[in-house]
């Protein structure tokens, strides 16, 4: 062992210990007749002391020569600090040197090791191995851990098992795009790697393994927006014999007990809201609850005046935005600016000022009195001194422009505080959404969703009515989980095959083998899965996945690091009966 | 919820407790006027009693519908049985049923969900999901969800951070071949799946994340041989600042822990032997030392007569086989031809019984007194009532050979007892390796690995001598893990890639990355990698891996269940730039 402690360790009590360290050299001062170093490694620093009056001269050198991020080894007394540091834990103590060995020189680093530091993103992931060094994404990987490990003790004192799945499947054209794995031994054919273990967890509930989770990476080879990586991480999960009831209990309990262990919080049960009231209130399915400014619809107390944009308008819906009356001009024409930006693509925006006494200031204070905005100040439950911002236009478009509004409004008003966490469930999502572009519905979660047995006679006559027993968890704006109870005999999953476009042939290829399952005594079944990427960033207080992943890919799906992906020997290509055949662009 | 106990939870102490069960109809019996069934969950056999006296005549129809496997709920009273089945848990009570529901039928399936099925491999393997119902391969997946768990634990508390490394990296023509996958957004480029996260743990040691582990899938483009999977698991562990008798502490430890977690087996320290003395004694490198049998050299007494045949060998070498010496010529003939099968190779096989008195009968008494064959059994330490075999030619195959052949008699003699654990350390492996295919040096671990300080002056000399701080971990004959100190300085990594054959070129493509990051201050690391497959199966007293998969593949690589790998649509091969290459046959 190169080291006695580590640099986090030692304090008052260990003074006058002969102690042995290993680390980085974080910086060193070099007043000439004394040096201090500190050294660094994954616990903390320790100040080492040089001092030409006590230190072997050789040793005095050495010191001199030492460099940002050499890797050295000391041996020394533990004595007490004339100017003791209270910020660090090691602050009252520094290590006289006796001895110091260089075990590996750096040569200087391209950006400086430190909480702020100077590099930019892209030289930070080419050095990553350099980046993880710094506080900051150390202990996002420390924490990362911490939350996996919480997840795996508790779901196994429930009585879970993690079943490994295996990662080369078998391609599906549903979904998203998949990654695939030519194989060599079967010439002509590709394996593909798992959007997510979906059939194999449903046949593992065929199989009565009743509760199964798993932190599995799963890939999806869809083109990178910020913070979507091409391999991403799930706590993936499935029960037997359950209830949507008690699924949502059971992974409740998993959240509240990460937001205990690592935060020390006690939430009150999660609130529970339908999908529709979701896109009703806040515009979205993923309504962050932590503050208001909650939807008011106005079209009962817009559109009797003549007022024509209302008028003509499917919907036209508001949110009043608390103490913002005193919004100048110029400010709220930056927000009409804002939401008229393509990004968000309202076509403009009325205001009402909430004055005091009662009195309302509008853009639209020709076409309605007094009486009628105090209507809309009722249906947005704004309160004297509040801004209500009012947009109007197709209602799927509107909501989400508004949610748009709402959600940076949150943002710059400081309203969604990074150490409060607002969990809820989001329920009675649709079974099926249409897709403008191939003119059909797709499954809104996965074609293995169940319908809600009530509304299974609307699927022939409309379909888009038909609910799942489909359910979102949501934390702080952010879907963190989703999942629902499945379909588990063989008709209602060819039925929904039918519904979705398969063919008898497609739906037997593809998914044969779990329809073939189904006839073996398929028990009830449903589940969820995590996305722990987003999960672990968002319970450490940011929204960025990729502070959170150890070595993340870029944009282009590239890692800057190894420089991968990269050419193949035209060898390996043959192996694998796959010649090149790439398009002139 | 749809029970409110598992079936294998109720005993006597809920007698008159009113219950819901689900689970699986394991078999029925039908008297007429009663029937029985057995109704089977992942927990136990709880047995349910209809009586044509008692029970709703609705319900007793109904039951007598029941077939094998189907999917059932039942409501009723526990009330003690009348015979009761002291091997189950469950045994003294059975369940009145006043209600019953068929919550999914089943067809007959394919082999009977019993411990010894009438199932063969392949049908086993293509219901797979039918398969994990029964015990044997159901307890072997919650052995292996125990065995994971633990390994998180101990390595957690030990202060080990679990870090998920990316899966789509970087093809590497060093060691096995990869499996690959082509980049869609980087035409005619190509990810690889990782053989071992090897290179990215280095460089987690390099980013100062001093003990890291992950269980995690590794894959290998080989071809299959029985009980070998082209996707497997690792625990990979590193730790830096350490040297080779910290890891072996640390992880001796760990393999400690699970035997005593597992099996409640208190085991002593690990004994260490040399790559070469377990060659010379036992004729491999990863020995099962539950037994003896130990190798005697014999060159030097009897290689003085007139005896050709030990004369010209390189080496000539015994075991003694206990209590043998009654085996009639007929069994020793038996065994004979068994060495001289092509699986083993040997040309022929001399023998001596050990007889009473001192007698030595051998199969060479015309050419060796009864004083050589006394140095005989001194050298290989048989005693009285034992059989001495001795095989001789080139010393590696013949050491191959003999070793073989103990590891036969062992497994017919009983002597590798399955609740026995016999872990030991095989260290000082050699370095390089000569291939006489490529006729070149290669890594006999891989090319980080350190060699000694001690040997490096032999590297240019003499490289097959030269030898590395590597070590394996060996249980009851298999290897469950091995690791290395690495290099962690940029010249000896570049000697290290030259004396492999890289060109400069070669070794910069390739892991430049990795020299890069040694520049910048890379602290002294090594680690090892546990099989986790392996070690499971051996802690589970097995020996094959794909029991303890769930979903394995077989020998072509292919899931037969899932029926992967499969052809991909032509528009998504267009997509990824290739064209499929097939040669025809």
């Amino acid at each position: 062992m190169y080291r006695s402690h580590t640099c986090g360790a030692l304090n008052a009590s260990h003074i006058n210990t002969e102690v042995t360290l290993a680390g980085w050299v974080q910086k060193s001062r070099d007043k000439g007749f004394m040096i201090w170093v500190d050294l660094r490694d994954r616990y903390g620093i320790t100040q080492l002391m040089f001092d030409a009056s006590r230190t072997d001269q050789a040793v005095f050198e050495k010191a001199k020569s030492l460099g940002r991020e050499f890797v050295i080894q000391v041996k020394g007394t533990v004595i007490e600090r004339e100017s003791k540091n209270p910020n660090i834990p090691t602050g009252d103590i520094e290590i006289l040197v006796t001895e110091l060995t260089i075990l590996n020189a750096s040569v200087t680093p391209p950006f400086t090791i430190e909480d702020n530091t100077d590099g930019g993103e892209d030289i930070r992931m080419k050095y990553r191995y350099l980046d993880i060094r710094r506080n900051p994404v150390k202990n996002n990987l420390l924490f990362r851990h911490k939350v996996a490990q919480e997840v795996r003790n508790y779901l196994s004192n429930q009585g879970f098992c993690e079943v490994e799945t295996p990662y080369l499947i078998k391609s599906t054209p549903e979904g998203a795009r998949d990654f695939v794995v030519p194989s060599r031994m079967n010439a002509g054919q590709f394996y593909a790697l798992p959007q997510s273990p979906q059939t194999f967890k449903q046949l593992l509930m065929v199989g009565g393994m009743d509760k199964y989770f798993q932190i599995v990476k799963c890939f999806r080879d869809e083109d990178l927006r910020a913070d979507r990586q091409p391999e991403f991480t799930q706590i993936d999960c499935e029960m037997a014999f359950v209830e949507q009831e008690d699924i949502l209990d059971m992974f409740e309990g998993l959240t509240r007990h990460l937001l205990l262990e690592v935060h020390g919080l006690e939430v009150e049960k999660f609130p529970r809201i339908t999908f529709d009231y979701a896109m009703k209130t806040y515009g979205n399915d993923k309504p962050d609850i932590r503050f208001g400014m909650k939807f008011g619809e106005l079209n009962a107390v817009a559109q009797h005046k003549d007022f024509a944009v209302f008028n003509s308008a499917e919907l036209v819906v508001g949110i009043a935005v608390p103490g913002a009356a005193t919004y100048t001009r110029k400010e709220i024409d930056a927000l009409i600016d804002w939401v008229k930006r393509p990004q968000v693509g309202a076509s403009g925006m009325v205001y009402v000022k909430c004055e005091a006494n009662g009195v309302y200031k509008s853009s639209v204070d020709k076409f309605y009195d007094q009486a009628d905005l105090a209507q809309w100040a009722a249906a947005t439950g704004a309160q004297e001194g509040d801004l209500i911002l009012v947009l109007s236009g197709p209602a799927n478009k509107t909501r989400a422009q508004l949610s748009a509004l709402r959600m940076e409004l949150g943002n710059r008003m400081g309203l969604r505080k990074p150490d409060e966490f607002a969990p809820l469930w989001v329920v009675d999502f649709p079974l099926l959404e249409w897709d403008e572009d191939s003119e059909r519905f797709h499954a809104m979660h996965h074609p293995f969703t169940s319908p809600k047995p009530e509304d299974m006679h609307l699927l022939d006559t409309d379909p888009g009515k038909v609910r799942a027993n489909a359910y979102d968890m949501v934390l702080n704006g952010n879907e963190i989980g989703g999942g629902s109870i499945r379909i588990h005999d063989k008709e209602t999953q060819a039925l929904m095959f039918k519904h979705l476009g398969f063919t008898e042939e497609e739906a037997k290829n593809q998914f044969g083998f779990l329809m073939d399952a189904f006839q073996y005594g398929a028990p009830p079944h449903g589940g969820l899965a995590f996305g722990l990427d987003r999960l672990v960033s968002i319970l450490g207080g940011q929204e960025t996945i990729r502070d959170f992943i150890a070595f993340p890919k870029n944009n282009s799906g590239r890692d800057v690091m190894i420089d991968a992906p990269s050419a193949l020997d035209p060898a390996q290509l043959t192996e694998l009966s796959i010649a090149l055949n790439v398009l002139e662009k």
